[in-house]
């Protein structure tokens, strides 16, 4: 069709060039960088992902977008499962999030969850509220729970109507794989403009007892989490109580999920997920035990490296930076720096060309909104090179060392604000010709 | 060298690539687009440019950053001419911004401006302080007046020593140069990255008074100016008190400067100066007269169209984009949802693309910080094209309607947020390859 674009591949094959409209109406040509490959990411290996007791995974090819991929999940919990979630404060929230949020309230405990791809059912109004619910219903009748029993997710493009026909369609195929091991599929079937599913597994012994953690997350794009990411869920066997689980949720979003961003886009979907089936052998009652502790320790972990794998696979990311700020006055004060510094596009271009133009991080850390800032106490790190002291270039600072470390695909950033002892750390990835490529043609 | 990127041209020829260096160090073609031209702006008429009597500029080619362009310039004000500036709210605020401001608070009148591009003299700590006021020094020295009745200014990259020997040798040309119809050069001298000189310049006849008012500009990235813009300079040959231009000039700054944004990032070096020589045959005491309001709106206009010149030159930019907020209980909030739209990565792109992607602006919307947003009010119009009603896709929009508007290189975008009466403007342009090509290139 005249004046759309075209389908530029989100990661290109080497050398590869695509063709897409200028805004004169001239073709112009738009590389698929022949790197555009995460950033030491590679596909999760479906052995290593340990089945959780207590919870089965199926997906099915509905169509809902695209005909032929995995794009609709439907997970079943035994029953008495703990599960809490978190979700997006963009208050443009999609319907699924509002029905989630209501059926978590209505406490009738938690049997399946649903999610689709291709269609976030957001800015869909009150017909998306009724698809969302719809489709509680649909599954809750198939597996012969209640519809408030059912926590629905979508993920893919905004104000367009969920197309249910096609996905009820695809239910009964999906309810029909249902298994523990289909982990792999499932971190699949919720792929939007990931390159690479996202999946992580970890088993321990904790008070002799084994226990497995695995987790599965999606998002590549639209990235600025405020309470939690795209979509995130990760399970445990072990029995967790409901109260405490809901504190863990938390605790673990902000440790993973809320530490990352990629463009500042906080999404209207972002959900993040939490189950624990008790299926397992391991029960934990209270917080402060050395076994809570190493069982939360082992979800903050999961959490973190599905967090950290959708900014090494962000939309057009070649680096994977770390930005950490310390001698903050406040948490909310390091948060403001760091993310100021993160989102940057003058910083992240800087990174993409592997330039070390420094004065833009100071720059950045300047316009973050704190209004007694004092420059002079400033200094500034790359990895180990010590580029700003007090507010100024490093005396000792030379143009190659911050060349040897710009040119890394992975880079700390360390601010020193010398104004008290809060901190953060804040995960984010470059700017590049992908990123506008793969978004100026996320739809077409 | 190995390892460092090619110069990108700011602007290419029609069909040419560079190449620049990928992060896994392979060539990677970066198209400078044949398309990439200001939108809507052309280079200055020099003889449109009205003379401001009782203000004279002179530059010079002092070879600051590279040799043989104009990169320096000096203005020299009458005595008696009333000088009031805004400057950015960035803490890490460039040395010659700190020296402004002391030098306007010493309250000696202002005899002259001297601005170097090439080298922002900023994160240059207490050196930085010293160049700035040795700059001074030497032009006081050379036009006699005082060093506190010099305003030094700069703009280039960062946390850079500023070559001292190079700006004070070049500073006797630059004065031997002076006159009053050197404006169009004096546009010329305060490029960075700026595609195209910035002057606009009215002649009126208030209360059957003739009156100028001429102003120049620059800026293309690092734009989001939080009291004025990267370097922005109007003048008028009538008298105005200082007390009344101070507070004209925040006035015009809130309905200009203060109204762009690019990229998001608040540079450090921002600043606006407005002056009124008293020169001419009008003079205005008090706000409130019809003289003062008709002069007031010519500086205001000029003003704007300042800065609105600064948009359409934006690094990258394709498109020029008014985001109208309507609606909003407070300016503040009528400000946070037009610059979370105004600031998207994901809205610029679609921008760029023409891809009538307006989930994403609803998006935007939600995650500007209102916290009891009620998204069921909002309405979305693009031009003339009702988008979305009460937060869903409005029954008759006509994706090809959105696909008309969005071709277009001027857009509006009309939001109305059904809480109140507050509204405001803000411009902007899109986010396209070009500005990662020349923000990954910027210093080389």
């Amino acid at each position: 069709m005249p004046g759309r674009v075209r389908r530029v591949p989100r990661r290109g094959r080497p050398g590869r060039d695509a063709t897409v409209q200028s805004p004169a109406s001239r073709p112009v040509r738009v590389p698929v960088s022949e790197s555009a490959m995460p950033v030491r990411l590679v596909a999760p290996d479906p052995a290593a992902l340990h089945p959780v007791a207590g919870l089965e995974l199926g997906t099915a090819r509905a169509g809902i977008r695209k005909p032929g991929r995995r794009d609709l999940l439907v997970a079943r919990l035994a029953p008495g499962a703990s599960v809490a979630g978190v979700f997006t404060r963009n208050r443009f929230c999609a319907a699924p999030v509002q029905v989630c949020r209501e059926h978590l309230a209505a406490g009738r405990g938690v049997r399946a969850w649903v999610i689709n791809t291709g269609n976030a059912n957001a800015g869909t109004g009150e017909p998306g509220l009724s698809d969302a619910r719809a489709t509680c219903d649909a599954l809750a009748a198939a597996l012969g729970v209640e519809p408030a029993q059912v926590l629905p997710f979508s993920t893919g493009v905004i104000l367009e109507p969920l197309p249910m026909e096609r996905l009820l369609a695809g239910l009964p195929a999906a309810v029909a794989d249902l298994a523990p091991a289909h982990w792999a599929e499932a971190a699949e079937a919720i792929m939007t403009t990931d390159t690479i599913a996202k999946a992580v597994s970890r088993r321990a012994t904790i008070d002799g007892r084994e226990v497995v953690v695995t987790g599965i997350a999606k998002g590549a794009g639209m990235i600025r989490p405020n309470m939690a990411t795209m979509l995130g869920f990760v399970a445990t066997d072990a029995r967790v109580p409901q109260a405490l689980l809901e504190r863990w949720v938390r605790e673990a979003a902000d440790a993973s999920f809320n530490r990352i961003t990629i463009d500042g886009d906080t999404s209207t979907n972002d959900s993040f997920v939490l189950a624990a089936t008790g299926a397992g052998a391991l029960s934990v009652e209270t917080d402060g035990t050395p076994a809570a502790a190493a069982l939360k320790a082992a979800i903050v972990e999961v959490s973190r490296l599905l967090a950290q794998a959708i900014v090494r696979d962000g939309e057009g990311a070649t680096k994977f930076i770390t930005v950490r700020v310390e001698g903050a006055g406040t948490d909310a004060e390091a948060a403001a720096v760091a993310y100021a510094v993160a989102h940057s596009p003058l910083v992240k271009t800087a990174f993409f060309a592997s330039d070390p133009n420094l004065g833009r991080i100071l720059c950045a850390v300047g316009y973050a909104g704190i209004d007694d800032l004092d420059p002079s106490r400033i200094d500034l790190w790359l990895d180990d090179v010590h580029v700003a002291a007090r507010g100024g270039r490093h005396p000792a600072y030379r143009e190659e060392d911050g060349q040897r470390v710009m040119k890394q695909d992975e880079i700390a950033v360390r601010i020193a604000l010398g104004r008290g002892d809060a901190s953060t750390t804040v995960w984010t990835c470059d700017l590049s010709h992908d990123y506008v490529s793969i978004n100026a043609d996320y739809r077409s």
